[in-house]
């Protein structure tokens, strides 16, 4: 059988792994055990609703706006872009206006972030985000989802409230905690599926990438 | 733009819904709430690995067995079909043997089970569920994958044991909890992606199927 060309994009998900600051641990500790004697294995899992990759709804920072739940299947299901972002620092609009984003698109940002922040188990703050201009731009464009491979499309205590209203108001999904270092510039299949949590902020999910004109 | 036809196959994960017995409750609760006067709204989750729309990892009733994070994607993406199941009981071999089914295939069983136990918060015990002999069968066969449509593929206390340790033995990945109630009997293309834990026994997952011959 041919080998299947998808790219997994998702972290795992392991106990003790880093997490945005303010939010709960994750804790993952197998209840019943085969190992222990017991007649199957099974885990309890704790975590914040933003572990690890995941997406945000807009009610994470939109009063009464979509949850989890009401997300359309295409948000995140079909063609996308994987722009790679050569500043350390911030994706700024001069370095995004080489790429002429057009309305609709689903624009994934591999950044320095995932040759380097997931390695440790310790929070990043110095990761590459979005910069408020860029946002601003990509809302005025009408993306339909962006995507970054650190914890937050917005800086740590910089522009985190900005950027997740400007894209959110506008009901652009962001999908966040993507690991792309095995993944090069281009257009890919995109499938990223949240778990349907019910009126959820956001939902940890599962992103896997195939290159244009592959097989499934 | 055409409206989207995946149909999502999942349950809505929610605080207090039902769960297997002996499983952790599910536990959503907003830790930080726009309503309440926080900068945003950020959810804590506890649950099982096994609850709602899930997935099965051979780790389960498999020493030693692969965990969720070893899956191949071809597992749960690609063509699958949906075999509507009259018996109000189980899934025998003689109703089995009418849909000639083959190796590599992946098989969801659409039971009585879909229009009745989701309905309630309370743990339905007498679901459909999958007979010893027609779990032999498609181990046998070697189908690829098995889903069914509730919260285990195995009867509650009943042949559990036997069902899980015959399909995940032989390698065949199993998805449970899927609602198919909105879904007709025949061949679809199946996406169902598992959260990505680190030797998971299981995971929750998220699933969605398109009638095939329609366009994405």
């Amino acid at each position: 059988m041919k080998k299947s060309r998808w790219i997994d994009i998702s972290v795992p998900l392991r106990d003790g792994m880093v997490h945005w600051p303010d939010n709960p641990p994750v804790r993952i500790e197998r209840i019943l055990d085969l190992d222990r004697g017991d007649l199957a294995t099974v885990s309890k899992i704790s975590m914040g609703s933003h572990t690890g990759t995941h997406m945000d709804a807009p009610l994470h920072f939109v009063q009464k706006g979509a949850g989890m739940d009401q997300m359309p299947i295409d948000a995140t299901v079909g063609l996308a872009r994987v722009i790679e972002i050569r500043d350390r620092k911030s994706i700024r609009l001069k370095e995004l206006q080489h790429y002429h984003i057009r309305s609709g698109e689903r624009i994934l940002f591999k950044t320095k972030n995932s040759g380097r922040c997931w390695k440790s188990d310790k929070f990043v703050k110095e990761f590459v985000y979005l910069s408020t201009e860029a946002a601003i731009e990509l809302a005025r464009i009408k993306v339909r989802t962006v995507g970054i491979d650190y914890l937050s499309i917005g800086g740590y205590k910089q522009n985190g409230l900005e950027v997740h209203r400007t894209l959110l108001s506008q009901g652009i999904w962001v999908i966040e905690g993507l690991d792309l270092s095995k993944v090069e510039p281009g257009f890919y299949d995109l499938i990223c599926l949240p778990l349907k949590m019910a009126q959820g902020d956001g939902a940890p999910a599962r992103a896997i990438l195939k290159k244009l004109g592959g097989t499934r």
